[in-house]
Order: structure tokens, then sequence, then C-alpha cells
């Protein structure tokens, strides 16, 4: 505390990431990177940009990685937003399209920036309970709202909607925007995207980080009725011109444009998701049905927090989050089936379950 | 316009950067880029480091790259913060060191930015008036203020403050925050750097955009009290955990080290700007004595646009500033010897000065 802080930062709760050690002998099943490094084109398009050409700005509207974007989701660049990883986008989309004067309602259970993210920008907020198996109930979010944010799959939980149920609250709360945080939505859900040529108050955010092995760049992207951008492109405007840098722009642009490349990871990783929840299903956890990189597990007698201890002693490290619905079950990333195999192995050594 | 804006979207009056034309053939001077291109130390670090650990997540604390800083300043990385460019570390100082229950104060004609983040972050403010030749006197920031903000040197006059009177402005105003912006102090003004170490309310602002070279790597940091630097921190993470790319920690770091780099570009850029003025002057120009990387010039019976026309139509950009007592002055950047030779010719194949 200091006396130069304002009253807002005094009391802001700031999110806590999943730790990045540096030791690089561990296994990192905590924060759902990909386990497999990004499209070769992508690398190879940073590379042959980083020149002098570093001295100069970027283009501040990104034109071509926008034009990239709306290619691979047949779609127009006035239509796409982008930002310095999905987060910053879903910070903008708070700030500017989301009424003050009512709660913006998201999901109790969720990706924990949401309440952050209020905190910053004194937004009222209202979180609807997930129902008992976690699954989210679309006419639950009713009643005069500033906003609705729905991650689906759902962060932590890895459980997806039906595009049909994003529709249906789309129509039920017109004059709210919808934000669908898609992150994970490339690990076997249904995007919103085709939506929002259909509904005007439906923004699709999706990101670089997950499916496209791109954690370490910081591009994430939204897409929406044009009004929807240009309130976004306003905010961004009034915070920080160029927040995507020249390397960036072009490295997500060709990571975008590489399909092939993005089907054959994205179905490694749903295959090993697959097995790795049969196998822990065998040794009697309870794992919620996932269609992200990641599954949330629990063990009907085994203390998460023991688990998780066993783990990292094993220098294996998987993310056990604080809310209360969730704090005795763990989320693992979806490593390779190397991955896999150690962690098994791992846990086979900790009890017999 | 659209419904799903909320209130504040709508009165945004966002910050327009100078162009980034596409066209190559383009002598740019008018978004203050060095001519250089950065440290092929920076450039190096940046492509050893493009590779499969893009797939991981950044360090969230950029500590190796504060460390670099803070061995440049000869200081701890705990008095370091760094961010998306020195735009966004503005940004989050705006939001969370300047009480907003009084006017931040800063200068009528300076950084552009300035009045847009209050805008977006609903912040009173009052401009002060410079002299009449256009220099800051900082015993005309008095009263009760939620803070101060001070371009040095000034943005688009390119005039500097001796350190001695931000020391004093500090006494003065104990209990604001004093936010140095020293995006151009390279070029020949005084840090206030070390009197961050005797008053801990001053925080000063340094980008590698512009003496560094590395605009298109988006990377700004501010150095000041462990207090302040916690502020921030706070601020960045409730707004998004990793604004730095892998690339962008590690090449502005390699080029924080390059202090032999530095000191040739900076050198080369002070000496262009030297005999620039001194051809200008010849010419009948106005030009503000400058200790940035940019010249702010008036001819005393052409209008600046007509010039600025001119030399467009020679395929040569210059900036013109939107506030009314400078806009009939043309904002300059210092580029290459042989950039100002061009730009000397266009100016007397215009008329005879």
């Amino acid at each position: 505390m200091s006396r130069l802080w304002n009253r807002r930062v005094a009391s802001l709760d700031p999110y806590v990431p999943g730790e990045q050690p540096a030791a690089l002998d561990l296994l990192k099943l905590n924060t759902n990177e990909l386990p497999y490094g990004p499209s070769p084109k992508a690398l190879a398009a940073i590379r042959a940009a980083c020149d002098d050409t570093l001295r100069l700005y970027p283009d501040p509207t990104s034109m071509a990685l926008r034009q990239a974007i709306a290619a691979r989701f047949d779609t127009t660049a006035d239509r796409v937003f982008v930002g310095n990883g999905s987060d910053e986008v879903l910070a903008h989309a708070f700030r500017g399209l989301v009424r003050d004067d009512a709660p913006l309602l998201f999901a109790d259970v969720s990706y924990g920036f949401y309440p952050v993210y209020c905190g910053l920008f004194d937004q009222p907020y209202r979180e609807i309970p997930l129902r008992s198996d976690f699954s989210i109930d679309v006419d639950d979010y009713t009643g005069t709202c500033g906003g609705i944010a729905i991650a689906n799959p759902n962060a932590n939980t890895g459980i997806a909607l039906p595009a049909e149920d994003i529709e249906r609250l789309a129509v039920a709360q017109p004059d709210s925007t919808i934000i669908v945080d898609e992150a994970y939505v490339d690990f076997g859900a249904q995007s919103a995207v085709s939506l929002t040529h259909r509904h005007d108050n439906i923004l699709v955010v999706q990101t670089v980080s997950k499916s496209r092995a791109l954690a370490g760049l910081r591009v994430g992207y939204a897409i929406g009725h044009p009004d929807l951008i240009e309130g976004l492109t306003r905010v961004k405007d009034s915070f920080n011109s160029y927040p995507l840098d020249r390397l960036a722009q072009i490295g997500a642009a060709a990571a975008l444009e590489d399909t092939t490349w993005l089907n054959e990871a994205t179905g490694r990783v749903i295959e090993t998701r697959a097995q790795l929840a049969a196998s822990l299903n065998d040794r009697g956890f309870h794992v919620l049905p996932s269609c992200a990189n990641f599954i949330l597990v629990q063990h009907p007698t085994h203390r998460a927090t023991d688990i998780q201890q066993h783990l990292r002693d094993r220098h294996i490290i998987v993310r056990r989050l604080s809310h209360p619905r969730i704090q005795n079950w763990l989320r693992i990333s979806i490593g390779t089936n190397q991955d896999s195999g150690r962690l098994l192995s791992a846990l086979d050594d900790f009890r017999t379950f």
C-alpha cells in the first residue's frame, strides 16, 4: 500500500496465472500449452521478418493479420479485431461493450480473469452457478444485465455448450453483448463464429495461445458485427495504438493460414485426451467430459492437494484452482502420449487407486 | 454508434497515431523512428529465441528483461516495470497511480495521448499552458492535483527540462505521482532516473521505440520506488498477465545491454539534428531547440499545410499536429544525413525561402 496508489489499486484482486518455472526438466501440465511446437511456417515467417524494419512501428490496424483471420473464417476484416492475447481483447470488451449500470453475468466457475477485469473497471457483475454437473444452463442468464460472458468450452471444466444455446441466449438478451470466449474451441467444441453473421450482439474471442501453440507470441482476436469491432477499436486506440508487435502480427497470420498443421495438432490432442481420460477413469478418478486441451479430475478418496504435491515431487506440475466448487479437483493439461504415460506412472506410484 | 457500446465508448476521442504507409519508397519523417536498424545483438537474440518454446507462455513477470534494465540504470528489478510499449505503461500509471478526485496536470502542448487516457479512465485533468516560447514552467503546476505528467523532452516541441526542475516539482507536490515520460531522453536531455532513489513519487517512463530503434517490438518500461512498481503491477495483473511476448522480452533485453550501439546511434542523430536545424534556419525557418529525435519548425510566411503537401507530393511525410498552438508548425523526424539532404532539396524546390 502506498499513498500514491489510487483507491482502486488498493482494492484490486489481481489474477494469478499458472506458474512459468524456469527449470526445464519439469513436465508442465498447468497452463494448457500445446505439447507440440507451433507451425514451422509461423516460425519461418517470424525469422524472415526479424530485420532492420523492426525500427518502424507496426501497422496500428494489424490489417494483414486481420485479413488472414477473416480468410480463415470466411468473413471480412471489418468484422475482426486483434489484441495482445485474448486477455487484452476480453479486457477491452469488458471496458467498452458492457453497460456498467447493470451486472455483467458469467458462470461461478469459469475463467478467473472475468471478476478481475470487473474490479479494474468498476463493473458490477453477478456469478451464475453452474448446474451440479458443472454444465451451463443458458436459461439462467435472465433479467437485466450489462452483458454476458460465456467461456465455451468453459474454462477449468472443459465442458462445451452447443452453439444453439449461445444463439438462444443472444435472442433472449438482444440488447446485451454476448462475449463468447472460445480460447479452447478448436479441441472439439462448436464455434459461434457463424452465428455472428445472424446476431449482431455475439462477439467471439479466440487466441493463438492454445490450439496454435503460440502462447509465447501473445495474439488474440475477436469476430463480430462491425459495430462491435469499431467499439473495441475505439477502446484500443484510447489505450495503446500498437498492441501487436511486427513479429507477432506476421507470425500469427502465418499460423492462422496453416490449417493442415492445426488439424493435425488438435487431432493428436483430442486422441491423447480420450486415452488419458479412460486411463484415469480406470484408476477411479472422476473426469469431466472435456472439449478443451485439459481435463478437470477428482479422486473420490484422495485429496487434490496431496496428489498435486506428490506429482510436484516428481517434477510434474498440474493446476488446482481456488474456487470453492473445484478446489478439490485438479486441472491437467493434455500433453503428448508420452507425457500421459509419465503422469500415470507417477500417479500409480502414489497409492493404489 | 451502436446500442451495444457503453456510454464511455461513444464519448471517447481516440488517439490518432502517425500514419504507417505500406509504400516503401516513402521517406518517413513522421513518427520519430530511428533511421538506423536496431542493435544486431537484439536481432540475433530474437532469431535465436524463435523456436518451439514459443508454444509456452512468456514469463509473466518479465524478470530477465527487468534485470537487464536494472543493470543498465544501476538499480534493482523491484524498481522496474515493463509493458507493451510506453503507451501501455503510461496507461497503467494513469489508471493506478493518479487520484481521480483531483485533476491530473499536464502541458497544453504535449503527448496527445494524455487526454485520451483520461477519457478512457474518467480521469479529470487540467492542461497547463506552456510559456510563449513553448517551455515548461514547473512552478505553474501548483494546487491540489491527482498527479502530474511531464514529457521530457516534451513531445512535439522537443524542448527539455533540467532535472532540477523535475526535482523541485516532486518536492512541491509530495503526495502526487510525477510521471516523467522520457521517450526521447537519450537524444540529449537529462534523465530523472537517478532522482527516483531520492523521491518516491517520481516515476520515469522510457521506451525502446526511439533511441533503441525497436518501435516494431513494443516494449516500454518504468523506473521508480518499489511501491509505485507494485501499484503498476497490480493494474497489469488485473488487465493482462503476459503483455510482453517471449521475443520482445529477449530482444529488448539484448538491446538494453548494447550501450555501445546506443551511444553511436544517438550520437549520429544528434549530429544530424544540429546540421538540419542550421540548414533550416538558413532558409528562414524557426526551429525550436530540440533534445529529441525530431524538430518542430515553422516558416514565417509559408503555411505548414502547404509545405507538408509539397513534401508529400515528393514522397516525404512529415507530421502536423492538430493542437491550435502548433497547427502551423511541422514536426520533422531526424533521419540520416542523406534523408536531410533529400528533405532540404525538396524544400528548396518549393519556393525560394
